[in-house]
């Protein structure tokens, strides 16, 4: 092996940039050049790439959001004669391995390289946190970080107002981010995907607060469940709680990654390339229990489902008054 | 004189906290008795207040998001019966001047009291910085910091995926935040209400900046031109961008102030009560070059407004491609 | 049971208070009544306490730093005699269980009135992380982003100014938070107590730099090490560096804590209480893999030690140039 | 005019990046070239210089720490002869006019080039705001709000533990950044240059406070006055205070610029070039009263010094207990 090509695919996700650096620095430490792929699969089948040299295009890339490969829409790739032309081009540079940094869709893309024979490895890069194969993705600690501080701004408001606040997050169908935020932004209700919930005692629980003298109230909603606007419009059909609503949104997404995206992207890039020097693809990574794991990409996309912790719910509901 | 009471009304905004300290510190300095009222004019009418206490009171607070002393909507202050019930409850509470921090609806409150022959001095804070008689309004500069912060984020994902975002801002009628954090965020165009736009021309830009390589894209728009969604309505008639709308909403008004919005808190709650020892009462007082000073409250609200520094909309202008 | 005491002791870290809010609440809900004791076993032995009222005293305290119920230095506890006096005044309060949160001195003490005979559960609250029996312990995660945003604002001047910067962070005899902020900051090299290192290939290997184009760079040394200054002053006699040397000191320790250190207060603080619920004393509590997991006080400080991951420093020896 | 050169110098500020960005493009807004000078007035005697292209050296900047153009020491650059080569260099890369972003050694440089005869202009970068002809120097605000940050978080500490914090702050010979700061954290005294300090008599204020029941304490020290070991030393002298110094150092020069920072910064570019573009040179930007103004640069070094507002000193005063 001489050649590993990097690639971002999917929703950008804070911490990519550290994944991306830490490959290409990995596979130079170990004589390997690293080539950057721009704009996904796209770039590609189209042969977008350069040669990553360590100082100008990895030195201080490492806390800055988004991905500097970019990432580009490109349902083409699900035909099997545009993943062979993938290969084709991989071949033409002569690059023999790739990995590629992304959530489950950039996955499938990997796991269709594998098959036709091309060592590929994806590592979970979402804010979503719902990629099996591992307990974070590469991004969710920053989004969940950048979602309670928005939380916490709510609170002071809803505080100072006496209003209850409806706050969607993102999570695609994973109410992750919902849980974690929630939970550290101390809102009375988190309404996730994963499990039921009932408006009506919801509504019950504020206006029984309001008369113990706790007149504001968060209820942090998964966008996997509906809108805000669409919950608010439901809660206040049970009270007059001179609600808000309000979607997070792309905020989420961008920004400074949190040490600990860092620290994991780092972990799991360098994984990555310790695998492919083993002679091992078509792995999916992850963390752990804190440590880098590996497992069949083939396996973890069509055996495995993500698990949301849903034992935090029953926590955040022991935690209300 | 020998009391002070403080109180704080409409909106929320970062450093009233800040003020609201500052106005109760330098009172007790001065040998006064500074008295918290709660829940604003409402509040005020039903005596609902405190006596503030140095340690436990104010001890922690300048850097706190929201209000200590809470807001309430209270429609029925316009009426002139209400409005002498108050004066007759600061009577009886021995209470000698009153200072309200807030944005114009508070003023009018202040300067109503004032024109029935009862000390009031009006303090600005609100986010939109739309008040007359001050460069700066308490909270603005932290608004403004957490609305480019969201930007740079948005930014991000703009590059990362070569995206089109329009984002609202807040401000009512008043295009500062939208200018501040425009010009802050690299915004590609600001579109604010006091300036013509033309959303074909900017449409126009966009598609020629793609053709010159800058395929991505970021429009701040002042909520008091049009919403997120209307904005990005009318810009897809003109082209096809893979347009986003987001609308940052609530999390512009709590937080951790800023720094400047501390300071200026510190120098108008205390200016205020310079003005009040002095048996001057009837003002409201601002940051002018740095410095505070104080107008005729109601010459202020009738005969002056808030004037934008349109100048800044030009500068961005000629710092565009 | 009746009555849960709860205290802070030893240093502070971001997040105590969202253990002792948990702690509190999760008393509450079970039906008991839960009390706040000032200045750790000092405020203990004083019978310096008052009962936690959930809305008055834990609303809005989960994201501040420091710890609402203080702590104090108090050497006496030490003594046998001192220790019976605690649990003399924890009968006479009607106090049943105690739940600690700090760092291996706190432990020290919880477990002493347990081997007393008196229901003593210890939570891991230190920035160092140098706690046997869990994987991290309350403000670790805080303090390494604390660490890490101070060491990308140095690596801008080290960029900008050709320089290296030698930056001592805390940790006592731990290395980890300068491994996790080490590798997050792209630091050239980390310098930790668990693992030998040599001044002078350090500064080979900056010499070396400098001759491919690498003009800066950033050595993390924890402080169990040496000093910074200290650092410096070896480094400085291998060549000329235009070194500076930086200590982080208290920053890392207050603030406004992540939503990671908040959700594991949550969980460790809840389960301290169930566990005191099912009748379980003598605990220290602590989170594997992501779960609250329960172990012996006694046997976890006498027979077990925090073991750092040093695979990281092997990680950023690969992520080198 | 066709060219314009731009170069940073002296110590790194935040916001340096902003006004790089704002000259470069306000000047190809109007149709000139510019050209970015690498490693201060060291790169302009070597002809170090590149041109800027808008896209790829432009964007993504405004919000970067440091200085992409770096900076060096080169005190040759005192002498008439480097000057000269300057010039001459300047005329060779057919370069016509010179802005230059730095403290007042940045302006002296050019000032002599002025003096030869050749158009530079002054933009202040540095965060000490210590330049004559400005309100604020570009960074300023930035190094306000990391070092309140930063005694935020120490605030914590002391409160948690009873202790006195001695905070020294950056700002060279001017006490700018004590004041801000120190105003903004709630600092029970600041200690700097331009005025008269007491050490015993805040040693008095702080045992006082103790008997009232406020055991903590923050005393600001800008590093003019002296170091805070030295101050810690003098104080302990007066009592026993359980004192901690902490120097904050190189944190408050990089990080990401706050919003005013930036807008300040464009201001200031773009006005530099308008300038030029009208012929004048020889001049030392400066933002008064929230607008662009010019001076001669000669008149501004040689009879003019930066006035730091003493008034918020008292204004802290009256803040107090």
């Amino acid at each position: 092996m001489k050649r590993i090509g990097i690639l971002t695919s999917g929703g950008d996700s804070q911490g990519m940039n550290a994944a991306v650096r830490a490959i290409a620095r990995s596979a130079m430490h170990a004589g390997l050049e690293a080539y950057g792929i721009n704009l996904g699969y796209k770039g590609l089948v189209e042969g977008n790439v350069f040669k990553m040299d360590s100082l100008a295009d990895l030195d201080g890339i490492i806390n800055r959001g988004g991905t500097i490969l970019r990432s580009a829409r490109f349902p083409e790739f699900a035909e099997e004669e545009t993943q062979l032309k993938a290969i084709e081009m991989l071949k033409k540079l002569g690059i023999d391995a790739l990995v590629v940094i992304g959530g489950d869709g950039s996955y499938h893309g990997a796991m269709k390289l594998t098959k036709h024979g091309f060592n590929s490895i994806g590592v979970p890069g979402t804010i979503d946190n719902d990629i099996p194969g591992t307990d974070f993705t590469i991004g969710f600690d920053t989004a969940v970080n950048v979602a309670t501080d928005a939380l916490d701004r709510i609170n002071d408001t809803a505080r100072s107002h006496q209003r209850i606040f409806v706050v969607e997050v993102m999570g695609r169908g994973a109410g992750d981010i919902a849980l974690w935020s929630g939970i550290a932004a101390d809102a009375d209700a988190i309404v996730i995907p994963e499990r039921e919930y009932d408006i009506k005692a919801i509504a019950n629980k504020l206006t029984e607060n309001r008369k113990n003298g706790k007149d504001n109230g968060l209820i942090v909603v998964a966008e996997g469940v509906m809108s805000a606007e669409e919950f608010k419009a439901e809660l206040d059909k049970y009270g007059d709680f001179d609600s808000r609503a309000v979607t997070l949104a792309h905020v989420q997404r961008g920004g400074v990654p949190t040490a600990k995206d860092r620290v994991i992207a780092s972990q799991l890039g360098d994984y990555a390339v310790q695998l492919l020097l083993e002679g091992k693809g078509g792995m999916a990574v992850g963390i752990r229990d804190g440590k880098p794991e590996a497992h069949d990409i083939i396996d973890t996309l069509e055996n495995h489902k993500h698990k949301t912790d849903v034992s935090l719910a029953d926590l955040n509901d022991r935690l209300r008054f």
